[in-house]
């Protein structure tokens, strides 16, 4: 919190380091807002629609994606307002950016008339889409958080976009007919991989968690639980939002119980395991029970025990992964995963693929499921796909953005974890 | 929030001292899950259910425990995290317990055939009452706040919820049809009364407010401003969540007119007994017109100027509270009560039950009461009973949570208000 | 953020410095509370009504109001605690004043029997609209943040609500038939205008921009983003709050995709000016779409690519007022607007009025509108006479207010943007 903090920043003395965004991030912003422009212009109409219930699922994740990871994100003491803010420009920009694309999708799968041409059709239900992209994309945020400059930021996740639409599009929705309501698959473990597979190539030597900066401090922790708190409280309308209205209830239903047992578990492991309670545990891990139930929160033959043991086992997982796993991969691997996405949104994302495969495998689904060991190979099927195209996508991206915007004639441990850098503030 | 703070911490080079959580805390803590997961597995069921609005408001409620509770409590400028965490921890385990024992209360109350055996039916309705009794669990935590241990916190809770079930169902549902819509006796009333109760076991000598970390600082007032402003504007949802569908509407708008009346009462109070402005009481006697008028919201008879006056009474009251009483308790039975609870929920809550007397005894309740003097009695029994159960409660509860859980090889007053004791970061 | 700072306070050793409020202020705001109990036990009524989504939207503006205009505000690092407290306070002064006011004007323009005397029928309806009112007050209230004494902001305040209840009904919605649903003209421009007028009057020498605490310090940034964010996510029910039902659905879309183009559109002009992110700009600018979009919001005529183009140059408009011409109004006039109100509600109110204009004599709006250049017209007038009242009704009340309650025994600059003279906190 405290000042006499002498750790290496910028330095007043020297106003002109920094990223160069008055020249390259403008650039490639005023780009972009152009072709929304022009895109929104010609494709883009109203549907008919009806607000109805709708509306409040779509505030309820915009919640998530601007409140919960924006917040979630100020952890870091000397690169909160880059979280929250860079939070807060790139979901904009993925909403837009998904919303043409998806929409281009949705459009192709209708019968039109020759000579019509594409339509967008915008309403409530693809902005919710939309949004959804937004969470993949911040989840890949968090693994490259701080240690990328806003335009390589702005890059990465505009290329995030259509790895994203294809995979959760042709493949999850109309290929395999997998189940992943809550996006267990096709948001967190994809969003999570992508991010990881891009850290690799993005993240320089000196800025994994040995970095001075990459780290909390107490009333960073407590904005930080602004974050957790919403996400928590709102993970069982990301979970139905878009679930059929039958099935809304139990998919509701579902997530509460797995996240009330993610929480209670993540104290009983944060303890157990380190004697003392860990912020990054209560931070994370006690929303691990939201990811892992996302792909069976609407097959009513998970049942509320189920659900309540999804929950658990997912605080064990994200737990001991905080503890011993992402070391580990940092140490062998070079992996520097500044939020532990892999924690909380890849390993519960998998868990929770193949927690959904065994709940159609059982057969006990009362109608809302009919396809047994059938669905339970679709369901792995699509989780392997979904983590080859992330890693894939997350590869290409992530080495296309290392090539741009190298560090504005400083050192990258300067930069790193470090609001001076992008913001005209003093930290 | 500065730095140079000496206070007497546990001090970095003792990493050892601390409460005994590896041992003690997450045993506890390990079989209560396997509890709720075999109890789970064995009892509880889906209901059928429809979304409808009843999910809108288990959001509004939830809001209200773990933001607005949470957040309120962070006022400690050395116990923030514990505050928002604990608050965070403990209401899961409550709801999770509460489900259960509600559960099996409501399964009992209908027609079984021989031979059936109990089954807890799992809906969004039942889930709200969870939260009211984690509600109540979290206004007993606010007397408790910053003395005790994780593991005395958790037992304590869990003792609770019994005490409250039977207190809510048996003797205000059945027994007396005492109107309490928004519970100002039922969780307000109860939930001081039994945490002022226990405190008066748990606290330890020196913890109380001369203690030298019980106090806030610049910026824990802006977070804990957070939990208040969220608890004050979803205060309606709290009151009207289980009212009649026709009467919602009245619930709501009563509880509106009664909590702006009892924000600008409190400024005309502050302003009027210190000359200055007290954030103590903005942060919690704002909020004492959503508890006093939480037993009459649903009462027509009540009318727009009468809830006025109701939240004028109880800010009124609140801040005398804070100023006058809280002190002299304090100081002629050594009541030690951290976040004021009396002020705000203890004699709000009385002046609720008394205020809702009246409005049925005047029989001006259009359809909405007819019991007149028989149900201004019944409204005062059930007042004491409800004082009668919580002080039991909370007298029984706390005195067996005094016996566990000694701090670890240390003094009680470098333990209070420290994060450092539960929390593996240095404050 | 930190201590060691010198700047000059009040200083503790002369406790009984600060604002008059053991007398004056409390003797006002008691004076106001009776008088708002008379009139309530007179005149409010009950309406019958239904719940309905009525609630969903009064929530929602009333997060707006407390969370959001609170919040926001808080980025001042030595007024934080005046910022969050005064902004509750007095909206809740404004929503039952404009309650009475409004209630009386529409009483007044039914049909009554002889003898029938006034009655205001308070429902969710109502209060929405006494939202609204506060929120044009918390606007004006931006313009002299952390200039005034609380009595002084009180006055102010209860003498904006019937100029602004004028303005809002006689001459808009009865008069010009304006269309304002999101209230681009009757609550940002009006506020703004009111405010600026107001704060000529009020500043005294000295409390401007080079104000050593009219300033900003890190972790006040991320509190003021939870204002922004806030307001950002819920402003689409802002605009929507009042619409006709069937209109409602574009108003939300509009609102969405206008302020996703004025969040990239912010980072994008706040980069190529200043070569920096400004925190300034991404808490205010980002939000000039939902004040620019909000009198032609339901208006379908608008397209989704006009609300976009809307968003975008709101947030162009916006950045170049914070960069350019707020320091030059106050080098060349004095006018000292502490939040920036000009930039984000003055400027972009008229932008929405003007772009509202064309929208409707475009003559493409499929059944919403029929008035073409005749609707442009009005249009233009209806803001031309709002901005009117504005600055009449600002200068006559800042004038009125300038006249009372002086600093108490000090020099203004020591009292300005500095929580002691108010508060019992030591900052």
């Amino acid at each position: 919190m405290a000042g006499g903090d002498s750790t290496p920043l910028l330095g007043n003395s020297n106003n002109s380091k920094g990223y160069a965004l008055k020249s390259v991030f403008s650039s490639v912003t005023g780009i972009t807002i152009l072709i929304f422009l022009v895109l929104f212009f010609i494709f883009v109409k109203y549907s008919t629609g009806d607000v109805g219930s709708e509306y409040m699922w779509y505030i309820h994740v915009a919640i998530m994606i601007w409140v919960g990871f924006g917040f979630l994100m100020t952890f870091l003491h000397r690169y909160s307002l880059g979280a929250v803010s860079l939070n807060f420009f790139s979901s904009c920009v993925i909403t837009l950016e998904a919303v043409l694309i998806l929409g281009a999708f949705y459009y192709s799968q209708e019968d039109h008339n020759a000579g019509e041409h594409l339509e967008v059709k915008l309403d409530i239900g693809l902005l919710i889409q939309g949004l959804f992209a937004a969470g993949a994309g911040m989840i890949s945020f968090g693994a490259v958080l701080g240690k990328i400059s806003p335009c390589q930021l702005l890059l990465l996740m505009i290329l995030e976009v259509p790895f994203y639409a294809v995979n959760a599009y042709l493949l999850i929705d109309r290929t395999f007919g997998a189940r992943d309501v809550g996006g267990s698959m096709g948001i967190h473990a994809f969003g999570a991989y992508f991010g990881l597979a891009a850290t690799l190539f993005l993240s320089q030597r000196g800025t994994g968690s040995e970095h001075i900066r990459n780290t909390s401090a107490y009333l960073n922790d407590v904005t930080s639980m602004i974050g957790t708190i919403f996400l928590w409280i709102f993970w069982p309308s990301f979970n139905a939002a878009v679930a059929f209205d039958g099935l809304r209830y139990v998919a509701i239903v579902n997530t509460v119980v797995s996240l009330l047992g993610a929480c209670i578990t993540t104290f009983f492991m944060s303890a157990l395991l380190e004697g003392k309670l860990n912020m990054v545990h209560i931070q994370n891990a006690t929303l691990a029970g939201g990811v892992a139930v996302g792909s069976s929160a609407d097959l009513v033959g998970t049942s509320p025990g189920g659900a309540l043991l999804i929950g658990t086992c997912a605080a064990i997982l994200s737990v001991v992964g905080f503890t011993y796993i992402s070391p580990a991969l940092e140490k062998c691997i070079g992996l520097k995963d500044t939020c532990g996405v892999h924690n909380l949104h890849g390993m519960p994302g998998i868990l929770g693929a193949v927690a959904s495969a065994f709940v159609l495998a059982s057969g006990n689904c009362e109608g809302s499921c009919d396809r047994d060991w059938e669905g339970f190979a679709y369901q792995l099927l699509a989780l392997l796909v979904t983590l080859g195209i992330a890693i894939f996508g997350g590869t290409v991206s992530g080495y296309s953005v290392s090539l741009v915007d190298a560090v504005n004639g400083g050192d990258a441990v300067d930069y790193a974890f470090n609001d001076e850098a992008a913001f005209s503030v003093e930290v």
